[in-house]
């Protein structure tokens, strides 16, 4: 059965989704840091890693993207896992006044909470306010994690979905140490960086254009040093397979001073 | 005297920087949430509102983005604030075995918290990790945060610049009821929803490129719904009040489903 490394503890949104894209068929190892998920894999411990990428909230997370740009793994797919918050405690909704969680999620769950006037406690993640939840065997006492978080934990689900937007997704990039093959519906992510001239970022946007090549994801960061330069993280449809793309990347590889392929893999839907 | 609201608890990052920003002649407001900050200087509690909108190493603060796409204050001001983590406690370094902070402070100190194989308790925010140590009163115990932070609960600094990266930066913009005018040294945010149709994005960077216009960033963001649409985040050297720029916005509009000025200020430098 093969290993997946996350980040986070047991029950985390990072491993849920692991799961669903693997259908089960898996083992998966929690780690401290994303740093850890790509190195567990780089030396064999995992035979994948799953990083969060971008969340339809809370925007890119630019710390997998570090991680990614000096990794040498390959993404192999993605996955759009949907963020559906429970309320989890062994109390009945009336007998709830305290709620525990991640920052993000009593965020994410601000009007649920606000019209229950609960008192709310931040807390490190998602999966470990269930723990401390259990542990305190309080009544009045609930925390707001995922529907597997409860079940790892064995704790009753008091609600379902008290998230604000039902439209929270986080979007996850699978990687493995070899590539995929062309499915003739792919995406690929690449990572570059150019130096702040005029007229460098209009040229590569113009070669994906000419050659009728999709974007689907752009962003700049910049790299804070002695001259301004920035990494691009650029995702679009199709392959670099294939013999249009490859063709592509080598035009778009003389515009800058690094270019790195982080994988092409099949597009994933919605669900 | 001004006031100025700010997310998080007092010693808070965003306060220094707002407090550097208006040379110490302000007072803060201290705020729960982003949104909150915002809706202060609209109800005129303050007059100005903070937000940090990104990061040297964490990239892009997505809920800032969201909470400005939806506001009607002005970005009237930017700075770069320099993130200079301390090791703050009672004990001398030999006596520190456990360490507390935010994770994402925690992380960036991994080199110096590795050395010295230090316990890490992960905490909500790191101002508020002082507070937990100045009341746990152990010498075994220190927390990392601002040199600020240590100030405000009076806790000595063990050790200055523990973090790996002396290259951390966060920028923050300003925000109040009405704009700036031109100082031919600025910079202008903007924000736009572009459908996902083949050529847009194209057009839009074409119509910068030929009116010589410096992009500074660029992000895009799907807005997840019944169709692809997608938000972007762009900023470019210029005022919307010089005549070329009026100029250019109004033909980007045409390419836009929807576009909103955040503001023309003055280009911050780095120091």
């Amino acid at each position: 059965m093969s290993k997946v490394s996350f980040q986070g503890e047991s029950g985390a949104y990072s491993e849920s989704a692991s799961k669903i894209f693997f259908q089960d068929k898996i083992t998966t190892i929690p780690c401290s840091t994303f740093k850890q998920v790509l190195d567990n894999t780089e030396k064999e411990i995992s035979d994948f890693s799953i990083l969060p990428v971008e969340n339809s909230i809370e925007g890119n997370v630019g710390e997998s993207y570090d991680a990614l740009f000096s990794s040498n793994l390959y993404a192999i797919g993605e996955i759009y896992h949907k963020i559906e918050h429970c309320l989890i405690g062994n109390g009945k909704l009336d007998d709830v006044n305290t709620v525990y969680s991640h920052p993000q999620a009593l965020g994410q769950c601000r009007n649920f909470l606000q019209n229950g006037s609960y008192k709310t406690v931040p807390t490190y993640d998602t999966a470990g306010s269930v723990k401390i939840v259990k542990d305190m065997n309080d009544k009045n006492v609930a925390c707001i994690a995922s529907k597997n978080a409860a079940t790892i934990y064995s704790m009753p689900i008091i609600k379902e979905n008290i998230e604000n937007d039902s439209n929270n997704y986080t979007r996850f990039l699978i990687l493995s140490k070899s590539g995929t093959d062309l499915t003739n519906n792919d995406k690929t992510s690449i990572i570059f960086s150019i130096k702040h001239e005029p007229g460098t970022l209009y040229e590569i946007i113009r070669i994906f254009y000419e050659n009728k090549i999709n974007l689907t994801k752009i962003e700049s960061r910049p790299k804070i040093g002695k001259t301004w330069e920035y990494n691009f993280y650029v995702d679009f449809i199709g392959h670099q397979l294939n013999e249009d793309i490859t063709k592509v990347l080598s035009e778009i590889k003389k515009c800058t001073s690094f270019l790195r392929v982080i994988g092409s893999y099949p597009i994933a839907t919605l669900s």
